[in-house]
């Protein structure tokens, strides 16, 4: 793959994510938040890329982190939880720093309730990566910065 | 009733709530905010258990609440506000932590605006009490703890 | 809790409640229903209520019956059961006899099918009580008839 | 125009505001948000009101702010930006203190994607405008405040 | 007008329609049960026709009685009251009698809910009449038997 | 009946009603446009009222035509014919000179295509009467002036 | 087809059945109630199975009906009518004792109108047969209790 | 019963149907597709008709096979699969030769996901029969041929 | 603000707009619509543009106005009234003659009936004012011409 | 092609074609109004057919002149721009006077905003044609006169 | 007309479409399917252009025809038949080739069952002529090749 | 990451996947069939599985193909391009074989048409990959088998 010029990137793990690993791992799947994070940071530097990790529940701080990141990040990783379905605060925020972003899901929102099929976030992103739970992190990576 | 090892519960008020007795009198009642609380303290001494009650007006604040309510209480009395009717980043939150919690309202949501009548949190709860004012609150109590 | 002048209440049972305890255990609980009734009477004598218990499959019995309540008694309690979200003419008669109401469920009917959140009977109700079993009544004779 | 007991005016600026005359020019047009606020301070001047200006990304500070206001400013202008279509927590707040409010938009809503025309604030203002750039602020500015 | 082969009228009254004139009076006005009645029959001698008055909050008792009117009446006058928005079995019955019908209201249901304006019974009428009070009623009887 | 103070009433024929006795004679019976007119004059010189008639296919001239009515007339009768689908500039016209009117059909239009079934119109009318071929004019004669 | 177990069949036909084969023959056939009757009888004879036939045009009725049959038949077969699309109550009764039932139906109801399609008892029960006349309930019992 | 002219049937299995008693058997049951072609050939010997049976996952060889039946045979038999939902190709074929068909199903399609429920090819059948496994084809043939 | 090469103002009002100030005061408000024009004008003169002011209730005849205006006016300032909701041909006037349009309301529609939120106009103009009585005209003016 | 007893047929404009050629002419194409009739004409006479040519943006002109064709016209050629969409009253006209009708559109309204795909008036016609510019005319005129 | 450059002309007929003129007479007409073949290119010899003819029940047949027509002919007429309704599959394979194509239909699309008014395919088509019969396709080829 | 059962994996294209590359170059990317392929396979050498591609317009030849992978294959990757929104019948295969199956997609799908974003396969998938072009492939080989 030839996204070459992409160095820095924003990993964003939306509203709850923080009990990965821990909560309902029947949907969610056991592999902790911490082991994704490590796993996401080893594979970037394998990748050559700087990866800085931010966690929150509050749709505004996810915002103001996004613009933030406007002129300091080449690409975000977004794993946007259940903002996904309602946010439109967020998807301004992406579509108006303009830089390439990845949507990810750990599990398949196509297949829960129906509410989570739909995504207000999906349309301003490159594209989706859902349902393979820590590897959709690691798969959005490379879709960003892979090789 | 028999709910008898709930001995700790997290009562939460949404958005607005801070406001009760003061605005919209003919909607929410003129019962104020104060002694809503006043008189869950009241009713969680006699019936032995330990009420901690917190308000905030801020979605992100409400589930990093509940997230660290985790294992520190055995239930959760929350009336979500207007975030009742989108937002699913609490009611995930709730789901997470998987604690028996029962959603109150002060007004009858059935006899409101049409979008009013939509929780997208009760489904994650134990049940759902509406249209009692402060009593609410009050059966809330009851419902997880009563004897 | 204040509501002092309810001095008799209406109990009405709507179709199939006959059956709980019997049938479909884990939706409705295993407490029988005579169990649930034997209760109600307690509590009732404890809160210096009357009570009158009444049950009926049939839409017109219970309309009839509303009627028939209608200058003796002053408050009803409903678990309307399935015409909880058809019966426009169970609606019509609660609000024709102008009585403050509590519709009640076992379940949590915001937890379950689709069409079973949405009532067409709370709308002209004082409060909507779900999801506790037979507490639900029970929380149901609070919210009237409480101290 | 004859609004005159309005003396002192919230500003309130939503979610990606600040990004204004910086990201998407072409919906939003070229003039920056130091501008406008600048305009609006001067037409203030002019009209000898006082205008307190305030921008957050948080649907929570948004809240705080409105409850704050009341008792201190006699009427709101506010561009809830994306919560616009969604926050009905803010709705409330502006319902909640009962002030003449006036939801004003860069853009105009009604000629984007079919979910930017519905907007869940406007019911409690005393009425919208949308789609002159900065000037629609300064309209705000008159129709609130207008002699 | 020229009906007039019709010489013998059922008139039905549906749920609720026994406490005209006592309960919500705004909705239904002021006139009696028992006063639209007795118009009902003065107009039908008057006009030479017989008219038998049939009222049930049952919504089996009221298909019984249409049945039971087969070969024995020439036209039916029915206000199905509530059942008008859901008796798919009332329509059935009066398609399977095939006999002139005329639904009348004494409110103007096309003025009240939403759900109020559908009729699934009007289909299979001859036609419509609402919101005239009891005289609703006194225009049904000569839509079918006037001269 | 008793409506003794309409003395003036104007009937408004809408559009495709001139007509009438002419075109699809399944659907709107076979009387002429002249006949009902005729009728409707003579019942009028009964009830001692005093009926001007008005036909146009235009929504602009019924407006206007209603306009000229307020303050000349006590009531009005009117077919919208297909306005009744869509014209909300009628309706508001209707709601403005703040006098009775009454919704006449020929045909049943809860028996026809959906679209038919829903009225604009009619919410701000005093009732609607439909499906009684000519004898719809007459019976809102009735309903409006008689005795 | 090995069924076995079903010895005693409750055969249920809903509102209006009681009509067929007199009226609306197109519709529903030119066989009369009493001769699906009949046949259902001999079959069942031949089958070795006890059946008992029960009609109302009451939803309670038939619900009384199911709750009576609970511990005495092992299945049913029923049409219910117009009940088909509406009554949950019904749909709850069937699901409360726990039997295998068959839903039955002369017409073919998705060669209707639209609202015909839709069965809100059908999900509970075993299958559906629609659209064989009397043969339905002939294939209905074979369903339940053939060899 | 008494389908007597029906001396040729062509059976139709729908797209996967060949993998039936193989794949999720919890859903379509357990016996083998070549059993219930076995059982189908039995039984149609006993009635005396002659069933040729097709199986194809391809939507147009199955209108192709419809078209070349027209003529030869007298009446079909389909389980359209997952075309049941979407195919209205097949439907035009079916209505284009002008036979008796019967629609069938292994499972209960009211009971299954939402879009199961709708059929676009039933409503130009005789009827339709689901739920009942491979007695559903059995009882089909009874339906067209039975005696 | 710097609109400044309008110098030609087209104000068009719409049905029933001539009744402003006579009908439903509590919804349009108080000032006569002389008044509203006085003040256009007024304000107009101010501004150093010339404003051309034409009601009608006729949709074709807006239409017509439109057309006529194209070259000789530089924007347009429009209350469509009623037609607001329906008329896709006044849209298209307004998008065929691509002059700047403003669109305005008494009443804020965002408030009124569900089906007055709805624009169809509103996408083919430069912006919509809504809610401030007469003033809506002035801003509207200013939006246009303003300095 | 065989349509030969259509001698006198009636060509309808209606709202905004007048601009043809002028405006928007990317989406209807530079061809002049003028030069569309000018061709339907030749093309007419090379038919041996007489055309008339009818332009208004007034819905009721529309109708009036539908009604004055009846009997004087064999067959109607109609592009009713805008009123495509929802005028039901030239519908009921058209329909009214039972004779062969095309309706033609010069752009494809299947392709542009999702509401100009839905056509009122086609259900009455005799076929649709659009998307051919000034030439969907001159087909219209081949599919009701060609030889 | 000028549509020149079109030399080689693909016509595809979708399914069921060689049964016409033996099928449902009614709504498709009693021409033959070859003689419609059989005027069409008599028409095109008339015009100088090739005609190539194609029928297939097979959505995949028509998708890897119109890819193999890519770069040997210069436009298509397509009647799709019902996979006009959903084949995606179809839509993209003409969007793709990017060649003027032409949707035909025998019967008036717009006067049938609901679902038939609704074209996936014709958005990405030069236009759509339905309701003349076997003309449809004549018209269909002078719209791309006429003079 | 550690997928490492998977050696076996099937690549499916569906219709019009064969043009990728030609045709649409703007939504699809510039990358040919044949290039995407060839990275397919050499990614699949260096992660030690074998891949076998397949490509197909036809629906059915999709579902045939799936079966005879049955046993065969460890994992599919999947494209159903236009078959993707509503082909249940893929949708039952893929359940029916019960092996991990991933949705890719070359373009956002969310970031398209609205009926795009529906996806009837991805629910019975492992997970869903859009928007990055050949990458997807290559991404979805990663997820299945990826180290």
């Amino acid at each position: 793959m030839e996204r070459e010029k992409i160095e820095n990137i924003l990993v964003i793990h939306g509203p709850n994510l923080n009990l990965v690993g821990v909560r309902e791992k029947k949907v969610y799947g056991t592999e902790s938040y911490e082991n994704i994070n490590h796993r996401l940071l080893q594979q970037a530097e394998r990748l050559g890329v700087r990866v800085e990790i931010f966690q929150s529940n509050h749709e505004g701080e996810i915002i103001d982190k996004i613009h933030a990141a406007f002129g300091n990040v080449d690409g975000i990783i977004i794993n946007p939880g259940a903002y996904t379905h309602y946010s439109i605060a967020i998807r301004d925020a992406i579509k108006g720093v303009d830089m390439p972003a990845v949507e990810v899901h750990l599990s398949n929102v196509h297949a829960r309730e129906e509410f989570r099929a739909k995504s207000v976030i999906a349309p301003v992103c490159k594209g989706q990566i859902s349902g393979f739970g820590g590897d959709s992190y690691i798969l959005g990576l490379y879709a960003l910065a892979g090789r």
